[in-house]
């Protein structure tokens, strides 16, 4: 599905900065009424009818959020989509719109933007979005992207942050940690390399954890369930930084505290046995890890039997007056605080 | 008004992300009932009621779009919203909301970003928009800054850059080049400071120009002018690369050709004088020079008499067949045809 095929080199000098736009939307569809006017005027037109428009959006450095020696330029122009739409269905809203934005230096020939955009087209088709606009510009140093994410709900469908209530169950979708631990799988690839160019990894036992990494989902899958099951979150927030700074999140704009039961919180067993590989906590790779594209939300107990057996959920915890303050339960039953240990504090502290 | 204060200097590792974006945004009000929710969730959410929704989007590179030796941050950050309102603007729409996402090596210490935002923030007050998101993440070379900017107008008052037709008059706000000339004056003064640091430059000449270049204003002002005019342009654009390739998108859009009169293309005295001392041609600064976020809009011949005299409106030629062609028509009465060498030609060109 995602082969990379830059065998030929076409310098980017020779499309003009409209001609590239034009030659890399070529293929773009319309998918939705709600777009009026998509690519080609000074802004697109859009219609959200009667109801609520949300917005959201991402800035995606090299370097800094991706390193181009393992992760396909097509992947990149998937999982920069990904990111946007999962913030829109956090809102419990439905995404109907991107624009895409992006920096490159003139290293880059226009068949590694065509790969990055291919990407992005397979994203907004399977995610249903039209890219409705952006930016092309050259970079004095590496590539950036920019995604704006734009979606509807019905007014009395928007969930936020803030509404979670004492006693509320705290439910998460998927598992974690997964793609924190491809991550590492695949950094130390990178190292081997280094030092062998002929070695040949077998990376098989880690096929889930890398996909996780290099093409997450956004769940687009959760809203319409929730939906079907008569269920309204109370708070919704997606799981980018890590599951522990994701629930601070919401105790600090819902103003309650939180119980976290440690053996409840879902992992993979790839995750599990790399863990024990790489000699790390699996709990703190969940917390911590970032990444994983889920959504973390709460609901009202009076709610549990609608969704208690469904395997898309785990009710991994509850919330508490604010008071109380925000803890974690560990498998020994010890209780512990809860602290915002996220993506960027790993890493400084791995520094 | 503008005065840099970057006398303390605090490291940005002193905040976090979440931090950070908290200390910058603390003061940001919110100016608009459409903005339901601004920064703090997941997403921004918005209530367009019945109108349409305009979306556009613009990234800024350091050493690319800005040059910091010569550009405070205060007015790179009004001008980053600035480029974006301006193409609202042009849609006939009124601007709304902002996100603003931006990347920094750490060589920026907090007060920096803190001018940043003074600049975005004193835009936004000055142009009634609300900043309803963003994001902020490190970058491994300089500034990148991202701007989206969404509106809202009523269906009927959209203006696209399609709706041109023959013998329709093409009419430019203000006056052009000023934007291009000012920039040419500032690189000739980094050379002279890089030669002599001690030296002492009077730009007082060059106050317009360099003001043009440094803190552009969009043309909030026309909208609702050419309402209260009762005239509807048949169609519009916002004049960001130059008077002549904005000339062409219209007809190419609206599949018609035109004739532009050199000797009406409206010139600051400023503009003529300091392209004499260049010994560069004025008409080709103004074809070709790029940011001047004017207004070019195309209105119906029957409509003359409404905008006749109004010194904020100049008319500069007029809409004709496709097949008949674009040309320029020269004071000496030549006719050449019209061809797009927006401000990246020009640069090219240079190089």
């Amino acid at each position: 599905m995602f082969e990379n095929s830059q065998e030929s080199r076409t310098s980017l000098s020779e499309y003009g900065e409209f001609g590239l736009i034009d030659h890399l939307t070529k293929n773009l569809k319309i998918n939705h009424e709600s777009t009026i006017k998509g690519i080609g005027d000074d802004a697109a037109v859009l219609d959200f009818k009667d109801e609520r428009a949300v917005v959201t959006t991402d800035l995606l450095i090299e370097g800094v959020h991706f390193d181009l020696s393992y992760m396909p330029l097509k992947h990149l122009g998937y999982k920069a989509v990904m990111v946007n739409l999962s913030d829109v269905y956090a809102m419990n809203a439905t995404p109907k719109q991107i624009t895409v934005s992006f920096a490159v230096s003139n290293r880059f020939p226009v068949e590694a933007l065509e790969e990055l955009y291919a990407g992005i087209q397979l994203a907004a088709d399977l995610y249903k979005v039209d890219v409705v606009g952006g930016d092309t510009s050259s970079s004095t140093s590496g590539l950036i992207i920019s995604v704006t994410a734009l979606g509807s709900a019905k007014e009395e469908d928007v969930v936020y942050r803030s509404g979670a209530q004492p006693n509320d169950l705290l439910v998460v979708t998927g598992d974690l940690g997964a793609a924190y631990m491809g991550l590492q799988v695949l950094e130390r690839e990178k190292e081997v390399f280094k030092v062998n160019p002929q070695s040949q990894p077998d990376l098989e036992p880690y096929t889930y954890l890398i996909e996780r990494q290099l093409k997450p989902e956004a769940r687009k899958d959760i809203p319409p369930l929730l939906k079907a099951l008569d269920v309204k979150p109370t708070s919704m927030i997606d799981i980018s930084d890590g599951l522990s700074s994701e629930i601070i999140h919401i105790c600090k704009k819902s103003e309650k505290g939180v119980y976290l039961y440690e053996e409840k919180i879902p992992l993979d067993p790839a995750v599990i046995s790399v863990c024990e590989e790489f000699k790390i906590d699996s709990t703190t790779i969940a917390l911590s890890g970032g990444e994983d594209y889920e959504l973390l939300f709460t609901i009202a107990q009076s709610d549990f039997e609608k969704i208690k057996g469904n395997p898309n959920f785990t009710v991994i915890g509850h919330m508490a007056e604010e008071k109380e303050g925000m803890h974690l339960i560990t498998r020994a039953n010890q209780k512990i605080p809860l602290i915002a240990r996220g993506w960027n504090a790993m890493k400084e502290k791995e520094d």
